[in-house]
């Protein structure tokens, strides 16, 4: 998750490589799908190394969504949709941040997801690890995101 | 908005005591719907002072539901609510935090509301006010809270 | 309920009778609430008798809604919000038929919700008699629709 | 789409033979996910040819998902998932009838989608045929299902 028109130049190559090493480790990626920002730029990494892609969308406007979507989900329920978002994912990664990925990682919290916060500022850190306790995990970089989801997954057949 | 189960009792009172001025302006009270922590608290003041009172329900359990309804929306959505409570007020008062009131906090931002943050913490303020600029507004009290709402619907109507 | 931009003029004439009627009970308007059709002319009709009415909208566009609603609770969801409107009515009263009324009288059967159909044609009485069985009455008319309503209250009551 | 528990023994042998037709298509299977009826049915049978299969399911309770599912996509939403189906698929097939698929349905009609009622009664078709028009296919055999869809998917890479 991350925001769209929002994001970061750091936020984007971020999720360009998130995108690559989830579909590297056979994961597959799920966003809200549109273009813009973290969500295209998760879906173009992860079909570079052909993972599977997944868009929960906001809205049925074909223009608005990633090209590297294989599985287009339309919600016509705009930001509705990003509870599901938090619903539907295994581990939650947060790459920036802005309103509409809090409302994402608010509503991981709810739903008792783990969650990823990466690259994003000490007053972001200090209020979701405040909210989210345990669930908040922090990290700078991409290889340690996904180490850190590497091990959650193998906590969780042990 | 504020949180249910989690609520502390600072935060029930100011719900009370926000729901009987909030009626006592003329105003409708709208909430989540529950009986729980401040969305029950809120309504329980309202109707104190024979105010509107509408919930935007999570389900379609009637014990859950707070008492002092006037109007029931049923979603059967769950938290996927808090994006219609967001979506329909006119002004969003937050009475403490908790995941869920992070989640309506955060899509009151995205759509454009004022915000009133209530007897939150400083890692609280500090986040909305990073990511909500000018939306958030902070106060203590009540009373503070409710004439900050009057000036901005006076602002409207100018 | 009822279609929007598809109603005739029978369906229009028969909203704003009951419109009327439902306000002249002490009843609670809620509907799809845009200002096209059905839902345009029930609001109108309730307005006339000073009713109280509650429209669940599938847009923020605030000039497709109707000037004569008390309550607009904004969705975001477009046809999502039928299921809203099934779970939140006591009865449900279609007022003529197409694929959006169709889908709220569905979703009232799923829900358990009395329904009337009021100047429906042939093959939509058949269709849902088959599928909601004793859900379902078929009217001609707007008082005889609302003598049933009342009936219905009072059984519940008594 | 279909019914769940209301489904009889001709819907689940129509839907399993049809999720291995479409596995061996090479299309995906987009479902409501539950392991009840159609649902359950249609997965296992794309599963027996190594098809993808989605589900939009209802809620988060993971007993009652289909075990035949590569993507889980949990909305809490109860039904009203039910028009999230209908934005997702390219063609929808109602295997046999009910309030649930009948929603869909008219979903589908709503969202202009091409729509196969498979195995369905004279009253489901000829209401549906009313206030759906040309998007209404009837058939009979799953074989002739997947044909019909077959030539639509060429017609619209024409």
């Amino acid at each position: 998750m991350g925001p769209g028109k929002g994001a970061t130049e750091k936020d984007i190559d971020n999720a360009l490589q998130l995108g690559e090493m989830i579909a590297s480790q056979g994961w597959v990626t799920l966003s809200g799908g549109t273009k813009n920002g973290v969500m295209g730029a998760v879906n173009e990494g992860a079909k570079k190394k052909n993972g599977l892609t997944i868009g929960i969308l906001p809205n049925d406007v074909v223009e608005d969504h990633s090209e590297y979507l294989d599985v287009p989900i339309i919600t016509n329920m705009k930001s509705g949709r990003n509870y599901i978002n938090a619903l539907s994912c295994d581990v939650m990664v947060a790459c920036g941040m802005g309103a509409g990925t809090s409302s994402e990682v608010s509503h991981a919290i709810q739903s008792n997801k783990p969650i990823i916060l990466l690259g994003t500022d000490d007053e972001t850190n200090k209020f979701f690890q405040k909210i989210g306790g345990n669930l908040i995990n922090i990290f700078d970089n991409p290889r340690d995101a996904i180490d850190k989801i590497d091990k959650i997954f193998r906590g969780k057949n042990d």
